[in-house]
């Protein structure tokens, strides 16, 4: 991804939005939600867009591995949502909320890397309406040795043009048939994203009278709003340490300041992407682990790694079904799942 | 696959087998597991066999899906292994021991389906040494509506040959440095596979002295010489009803017996994939969900799905690390996981 100019959400008149007007409709049964032709289409568009994905990743000189689904520890960074633990021969284990751990250190064997990795966040119950949170979902997660947050940014921006084209090519009538009109990704095909720094993104939110708190991640409605207003994805640079897991890494000549991004779709369908460049130096994290009141000791077999050494990197994940709900135009993530889990709610 | 007449594996002589000699040895530190050129080697055969069998199965008209990892119910056919509990939501889940249940339930969605699916079975702590037992691993899942046991053992035939052939074609240099001769693979890549009813197969256990249990799956020990003796793989059809889960057909000319299969590597690498034809009918479900001493309340969304009507099917999981470690020709299974775990070993 070229560097451009920060997109100026504020100007923009994006088309109209598909608001998720529905969004506190729950899933009908099993039976009804499998033999509804808009779960088969999504679920046809969700298959293109990873075959998609990994046609573009190998590419790309990435290989697939098979991620962890249970370990001693994961991914504290997931804001808001609780760990699930298991029993594991006596001891606790967790259910991965995300592969991150995992993919730094699965660099020690490949320079490039992804999962499509399943991942587990109990979600508060009040995030089962927000048309865009699952308590079970996917994520496509890459990892770069040696790479840079350019380097991560150039790949997602990559990764998700290749595959919404092969959508527009090879799925007409799933997108006909779910009333998606291609010409919606008409600004995503001719690139580049939008960019905009946190520090901009908190200011544009003030301009539309929306408070967003300065040291925080973008809170929903004001992700929302700015999502609203754009008509192709942005990139939302420079998130303010404590916002953040301890993996990403803090700008050495802007103390404070995460070399990070989170990608957003246009059109009210948010956030899809969470990616940094990462911390790998043993001592700076597990400082950082400390400030974010944790005990390090859980980290062990992580740490030791970081000990012995492993490749400093960058990375994202991308929500695979919040990009099946955008690219599919659906009112709600649980669409684009067989067998949808949503928060609090007990379903198969 | 054709059915052909049986292979006698009381005559066969085997190639030189690949006793897991150091079967027992355990996995070095995830530093030194994932920097071993044999670690990465495995890796990317892995990676080819997974690729050439989504090529494979896309072509025969099989949709991709992603599978859940959590649900109120899951496969009890595990032998011998413990389901894991998770808390979810106040409700006690398991983590997927198999996806069978829910394959027979995407019916709903699509004819012909497979997941890349993980799973996590607390084996017995004494079986880590067995150089083929992990406690978290692969299956590649296949489902075929309206199918019976001859299309699924043919599918499975045929993805197997054709992901081999194409390590054989794409992977030498990996093969070369894991030392596995790639004529190894002549007779299987020649086909067809072998065929022996499970009757046969105790029989032929008999005439090698060892007694097998006749109501009861072929015993780790039998499978291994008859795996030792066979020189391409192999299924085992019939197994008697009991031995197997509560949804395996059970053919109705013959009361007793199942319409399913093992299919067995050869050169002592044992079996890689269970499959049937699956029971569909709700009542007799039912019924063999009590036969097995299960309450069906604990099946109640698969239940309620059964009485509005799934399609027949058949279909197969194959273990994706025990394929990769035949292919590779591994001492042990855990050789071809970036981050293994062993029966009753805490790793990460």
């Amino acid at each position: 991804m070229d560097i451009e100019p920060s997109t100026d959400l504020s100007t923009q008149s994006g088309p109209a939005s598909y608001a998720p007007e529905s969004a506190d409709r729950m899933p009908p049964s099993p039976r009804e939600h499998l033999a509804s032709p808009v779960t088969r289409a999504a679920l046809r568009v969700q298959n293109t867009l990873l075959a998609a994905a990994r046609e573009y990743l190998a590419e790309q000189g990435f290989v697939e591995m098979l991620p962890p689904v249970i370990g001693p520890v994961t991914d504290p960074g997931a804001r808001g949502a609780k760990q699930v633990d298991v029993d594991y021969y006596g001891h606790r284990y967790k259910l991965m909320t995300s592969s991150i751990l995992y993919k730094q250190a699965a660099l020690t064997a490949f320079g490039r890397i992804f999962y499509v990795a399943p991942n587990v966040r109990l979600e508060p119950p009040e995030t089962a309406g927000t048309g865009r949170h699952l308590a079970e979902f996917h994520q496509l997660d890459v990892e770069i040795a040696d790479g840079d947050r350019a380097d991560a940014m150039r790949t997602a921006e990559g990764v998700v043009t290749f595959a919404v084209a092969r959508v527009v090519r090879d799925r007409s009538e799933e997108l006909a048939l779910l009333g998606r009109d291609p010409d919606a990704f008409a600004p995503l095909l001719d690139g580049p994203f939008g960019l905009i720094t946190h520090t901009e993104a908190v200011a544009t939110l003030a301009g539309l009278d929306h408070g967003q708190n300065p040291d925080a991640e973008i809170d929903w409605p004001g992700e929302k709003l700015l999502s609203e207003k754009a008509d192709r994805p942005f990139f939302v640079t420079d998130y303010p340490k404590g916002s953040r897991g301890f993996y990403d890494k803090e700008d050495p000549r802007r103390p404070g300041v995460l070399n990070n991004f989170d990608l957003i779709l246009p059109e009210g369908f948010g956030e899809v992407s969470s990616g940094s460049e990462r911390e790998a130096e043993y001592r700076r994290i597990v400082a950082r682990i400390r400030e974010t009141g944790e005990n390090p000791a859980k980290y062990e077999w992580y740490l030791e790694l970081l000990r012995a050494g492993i490749p400093g990197s960058a990375g994202f994940g991308i929500g695979v079904e919040r990009l099946t709900r955008y690219v599919s135009g659906l009112d709600h993530v649980w669409q684009a799942v067989a067998f949808p889990k949503l928060p609090g709610v007990v379903a198969p």
